[in-house]
């Protein structure tokens, strides 16, 4: 792939330069009647909705800087190589998870994918106060599927060293979340912004040592600890929805990495929804409720995981890893199982690391969520926040003591309470 | 690399065929006069001394498939494509531990390095009842500037990905690892054998469900927590000595994994080597002091290692883990050090997990040890070998609770008087 053949598309160049592909063609008609609208609201990438007579796709294409920042921020077009790996692997380990692949070119970093329709981003809904009835069941079987099959448990172990080695070469990528994720929200760092009410405690957080050294180690296990393939970026901007659908959308993030890192971001952007529901309430206390169908979806997310992950355990436990002919072949079935009971409770303590880390880095590093950003009475807003900052802290400090999701959620309820500023 | 072009040597072939590499032939002089004799005493290699007019070195050959069982057990030439990237990397990270480099042939899978006289094999001196004086201080510091130099504390993390995706490659050789140190001890594997006298013993460790349990988990670390460059076999077999001076050779085992990994199977040779000296002594008690020697050296590794890693800590902490901008720029310097007994503290643990691991499977699985194979009184060699077992099951599965190196001699000192069988 070389940089001098890669052109940026444009809703006027889309046709005539993909026009020609079969696996496009075939699938939306006749190019000269398709219509092209760029619609990138992300933070890298260019992506195109392309209708044709007979059906739409997903055209998305890297550009060679970060979007949100601009050219002064160069980023390798190679993303796109991994996203297209990882998309097929995901299909293949969850199948029906993610968007089809129809077609991809290496050197223009582009993907041509499935379209789903009429799926919206689910922080939307979030903020709209949607309820999605299949939601925590595909997102908890989603994590469980793509963890276990992606591993030593599951994977043929020079298969997956193979994979590890290959989503190594993800590295810029992976230097953003090392970053922005783990050190950036600690210190003053030149790209963070935070609601100017926080002050107070965004300095207390940050003379917290016991706070700094868990992001460190939690960076530490995110870069070293190859447990299963990532999806790397499992926020609520990654999931599409309907009332009865929920997909998994964009994992050009993707890399080896522990598995409490995707399902625990994926739970702090529920609890950081949740926080930010009286930013959106029609009226004092009008998303009460809607409060606590989010934390309904965290308690269920985290219970269809483990079952799904048991269900796998107990079925699909062909890797090298707690291997038959040591527990069930020698009548100790129950050695298999302590040993799941204690790899649930390393996943889960990871988890809440993860999660309360990144509940601080999307108030105060570079990227921030809507949830929060569209809450004008800034005040307000700023009061949200520093719930989310507070229960962050609690968890990823607590690692080691908050032992069940009821736990984590009375103690969401008690923060929501308070008022930090 | 093609099998086709690669040819084992032999004593007869080698001057002919390396007699007109420069670097060899500079070196040692007139290849007509070369003297050249097989050695190999390892379980996987060619090794020969080639003496010249001027100087001698080593050739290392790897044969493709595993010495000790023949060939019906291959493996891959390209693992001295992995020593060899090895033995650069050490002598980068702690200069003069491991032999210098002359000559590396990828098809031929040799490299020519450099010959130590009249140091020998530390397997021997240990059965020998030989006093080292610098060999905890080059073994501990060894650990420590290897580990932290490899590691994201110290190299720039593109550097420390690209290096753990490239000895990712080494896949057949941790595939030995992975199978004939984690697992096969735990059950009747095909290549096991064991003392007879053990069979009590043996039983009641496959029978103990925690144990099992525990040796999965370090076998999962092993595979998955790519904290730094490891040898990969340190074991006193790998260590070539004098009265004094101390190096480090041959790391094919070369593997990125978890810190704990080398110093624990390190240190568990030493605890055997402590066993076994009731089995080679010329008196009973007469291996008393030295047996104290020898645990003496195992409480100087850990500290050497402790304190060289806590003087890089403070001194090359570079990468991106820990950074000082979080810490000391921030007044935190206290912060850091928390850290760094909180990785110390980690390590230790997985120290004494892959402590206990070594201890077994050198008695029960494929590879043995010199020291307790070398005792011909069967009744006494399972009296020794049994202790070992006992104490490696008590530091595997208490490694979360034995907090002290005083600790885990004073236990080998009181199960030394035990008799299991």
């Amino acid at each position: 792939m070389t940089i001098q053949d890669y052109e940026a598309l444009s809703p006027e160049t889309l046709a005539t330069r993909l026009g020609s592909v079969d696996s496009i063609r075939s699938r939306l008609g006749d190019p000269s009647q398709w219509t092209v609208r760029e619609v990138g609201d992300g933070n890298l990438n260019l992506v195109f909705i392309v209708d044709g007579p007979d059906d739409s796709v997903i055209v998305k294409q890297a550009l060679p800087y970060v979007r949100l920042v601009g050219d002064s921020w160069p980023l390798p077009l190679k993303r796109t190589f991994f996203e297209y790996n990882a998309l097929v692997r995901q299909e293949e380990r969850d199948p029906g998870s993610v968007p089809e692949v129809y077609h991809f070119d290496e050197t223009q970093a582009l993907v041509v994918m499935q379209f789903f329709t009429p799926h919206v981003i689910l922080r939307k809904s979030l903020m709209n106060g949607t309820r999605h009835v299949t939601l925590a069941e595909v997102l908890g079987k989603f994590c469980a599927r793509t963890f276990f099959r992606g591993s030593d448990l599951s994977m043929p172990t020079a298969k997956r060293k193979a994979d590890a080695a290959l989503f190594l070469g993800n590295v810029e990528i992976c230097d953003i979340t090392e970053n922005l994720v783990f050190s950036d929200p600690y210190f003053d760092a030149k790209m963070n912004h935070h609601t100017p009410g926080l002050d107070p405690v965004v300095a207390m957080l940050r003379a917290d040592i016991d706070l700094k050294v868990t992001a460190q180690h939690m960076k530490s296990a995110f870069a070293t600890n190859a447990e299963t393939m990532l999806h790397g970026d499992l926020h609520t901007g990654s999931v599409m929805v309907t009332d009865t659908e929920t997909k998994v959308i964009d994992p050009e993030f993707v890399t080896y990495g522990p598995m409490g890192f995707d399902i625990g971001m994926l739970i702090a952007n529920f609890l950081m929804a949740y926080f930010a529901q009286p930013g959106h309430a029609e009226a004092p206390g009008a998303r009460d409720d809607y409060g606590e169908w989010i934390l309904s979806v965290v308690d269920e997310i985290w219970a269809q995981f483990e079952a799904e992950f048991t269900h796998l355990w107990r079925t699909e436990r062909n890797g090298m890893l707690y291997q038959a002919s040591l527990f069930e072949d020698q009548g100790h079935a129950l050695g298999a199982e302590q040993a799941r009971i204690e790899r649930l409770a390393a996943i889960w303590r990871d988890m809440l690391g993860f999660c309360g880390i990144e509940m601080h880095r999307r108030t105060l590093s570079l990227a921030h969520i809507a949830e929060y950003d569209t809450i004008e009475d800034e005040a307000l807003r700023a009061t949200c926040e520093a719930r989310g900052l507070m229960l962050g802290r609690a968890l990823a400090v607590g690692r080691g003591d908050v032992t069940s999701m009821a736990q984590v959620l009375d103690l969401a309820r008690a923060i929501n309470k308070e008022d930090y500023l």
